[in-house]
């Protein structure tokens, strides 16, 4: 691999060199990169399972928890998905030339603002080899050069892939340097990516806390972070009971580790008799842990729910456990919500507009629900097409990054000799 | 004054406190406030002046410069302009409510986009008292609440102005926290201020380089970073080279101090000889001293023109200095405004409609202007009506910060009980 033997700096210097040509590059030829990239997919996927099978086969695999090892995990099926998936970033409209506004000013300049491509993209990402090709694929649709940096857990199958995603960027005649990777596991090569002042222009991390913190502490070029979610469900007095009852159940129980499933379940003091020993019920038997304030389990009756501590109302479980509260207001309930939630996704289950017009109002969070799960946001739920992640950042991004989120703007203003008096 | 005994920490919950009601305020009650805040500016301009008055008779403003000094002291003409300023943002359409997307997804699920404020905003200035109406207009116009930061030089006068401001506040049934002033001075306290996560949404220095670097070593919530401008003219082999000379002139000398002043000319080999002596005449004569690479000196034949250092073409003067190149081509011209450019404003002289659209296509800055000067950058003149500074960063808001920069967006979905599957 060529770019094994790249320093950090090198590959973020080519990837800039390589963003010009690429941020006037014609829908067409991208989408041809990212068709070609689909196809080579396809007909290299034996290389890419031999990769990933020496990547399994390496022993400290071994020490990996088997969810993870489950990421790391490639085989037919999800090679397919991975190319599917490029294949519907090509069907998606071109953010890049974009005319958002269009004006003649006072002075006679004829000002534009167009949607142009960030420039140098770098994700940084744990073992999980199909970013390596999602990302690379919503970078070149919105006109980004990428620097990949996996894990070094998933370091060959990452090369296999960003060796296809090479050849498809150079059968399109785009330059090479529009996705370079490199090598992950070296925490100073993440100082060294994320402190290309002027070079890269923003780094995304998509994996943890712990990475989310090391780049935290290093970072001075500005970054994206995906957000965790410390989201609620609030049962109102006037919710239909049996519908909170589904939605509840689902935002905690269809995917538990995700960041838009729930951690918390308020309800109304109104109805926290006649709710909570069903749907506790449910959680229970699905295998969820509960805890709760002296009211909730009180009112679970025979359901057994232990006593919450203070540090549950801000646990983001990413698990099968679940907090309950008893609030005695709608207003109680937007203020737990706005103290401990964390911007992501929040939920209220009500009949009333009025409790629902306030509630959306009033929660300051990325996304807010009206009797519907929290498990919706997401780029594909919400019609992007696409994420990269979802941000919990109120500045650029709010909600599931897609292709317009990697853009930023430019003014070009024409004139006729215009000066300012 | 109440405010000057609370501590950073207090004003920034206060106003947080205030932020939640003030997003949902009315348009009509937002510009109630400004227009009281307008008339009381008219009818307090004595207490004004008079606070104005005893900072400018502190010993320690006998140090500042003339320019300092200047900008520190207020008369009626200027409290008669900030109250102006402040009908036009009451005259400016609300941001807060924008429906920016509408559709019903998939699943069923009605989805909006809603641009709605920051929260909390902080502006920390220097010694210019303006800065207190101008931006405070301007948050409470977007919903946000303001935390103000100003001076310890302009200490009475930012607390007289912000009284009033909290006086039309309170008028308007606004809550007091939405206007907050703290005590400048400390460098601590800037600390404690760009240290407020989950509490300010957004910091905005107004002032010079000092201030931003002791930002940048200490903030943790964010901050947009007001551009300095190392902004270029390039004059291309086809442009008219009339319009050339009054446009560098007017980008360099109408108002050398700001940062969308001309710092740069590049002119073309091909007009070298035949612009140069012409232009560069003028500017000496304006008073503008004149350094240069080896060919722009010998170009411009008579006309004296010292020998440029490296670090020339990297510097803003901000001043009545001028450095001068020639560049072989057009794509020459464009390498060198990427790499010394800051990202604020640059500028084409051409008549090829070719030379104009690869140079606004491949130039990577907030503005870009084509046969016109540089000076244009700003939010007044680009019809956002004001603006709270002008940024270079390329995510959240590039170019002039106006109301709608000063927002952010939510998603509110409403569904039918909509689950996962």
């Amino acid at each position: 691999m060529a770019t094994a033997t790249r320093t950090v700096t090198e590959a973020c210097l080519a990837a800039q060199h390589a963003s010009h040509e690429l941020a006037s590059a014609s829908t067409e030829v991208k989408d041809g990169a990212l068709r070609r990239l689909a196809e080579l997919l396809e007909e290299r996927a034996a290389d890419v399972l031999d990769a990933n099978a020496a990547d399994l086969a390496d022993e400290r695999v071994a020490s990996l928890d088997a969810a993870l090892r489950d990421r790391l995990a490639l085989d037919r099926e999800r090679i397919a998905a991975m190319a599917a998936g490029v294949l519907d970033i090509a069907g998606l409209p071109d953010p890049v030339g974009e005319l958002l506004e269009e004006r003649t000013l006072d002075s006679g300049l004829e000002l534009r603002k167009l949607r142009v491509p960030l420039g140098v993209v770098a994700v940084v990402y744990e073992a999980r080899p199909n970013v390596t090709v999602d990302c690379a694929a919503l970078c070149l649709k919105s006109g980004n050069a990428i620097v990949l940096r996996g894990s070094s857990y998933a370091a060959r199958s990452n090369a296999a892939l960003a060796t296809i995603v090479r050849e498809a960027v150079d059968d399109a005649n785009l330059p090479q340097g529009a996705a370079e990777l490199v090598e992950g596991g070296e925490r100073s090569e993440l100082a060294e990516l994320a402190t290309q002042e002027g070079v890269v222009d923003l780094v995304i991390p998509r994996g943890g806390e712990g990475l989310k913190a090391a780049l935290k502490k290093v970072a001075t070029v500005p970054v994206m972070y995906a957000a965790s979610g410390n989201c609620h469900v609030y049962v109102h007095a006037d919710a239909d009971l049996e519908m909170a009852r589904r939605v509840a159940f689902n935002a905690k129980v269809q995917r538990p580790g995700v960041c838009n499933s729930a951690e918390t379940l308020l309800v109304d003091v109104a109805v926290a008799e006649s709710f909570l020993p069903g749907i506790l019920g449910d959680l229970l038997e699905a295998g969820v842990e509960l805890v709760g304030d002296a009211e909730a389990r009180q009112a679970a009756g025979e359901v057994p729910v232990g006593e919450a501590g203070n540090e549950d109302w801000d646990t983001e479980y990413l698990g099968m456990k679940l907090v309950v509260g008893v609030v005695d207001s709608l207003d109680e309930a937007i203020e737990h919500v706005n103290r401990h939630g964390t911007g992501h996704s929040e939920a209220i289950l009500t009949s009333s507009n009025e409790a629902a017009q306030r509630f959306t109002d009033a929660v300051d969070a990325a996304a807010v629900y009206v009797n519907a799960s929290t498990r919706f946001t997401d780029g594909f739920e919400f019609g992007l097409g696409a994420e990269i992640g979802n941000s919990t950042q109120k500045l650029h991004a709010r909600g599931p990054i897609g292709l317009r989120e990697l853009t930023t703007t430019k003014y070009v203003l024409t004139g006729t000799g215009q000066v300012r008096e």
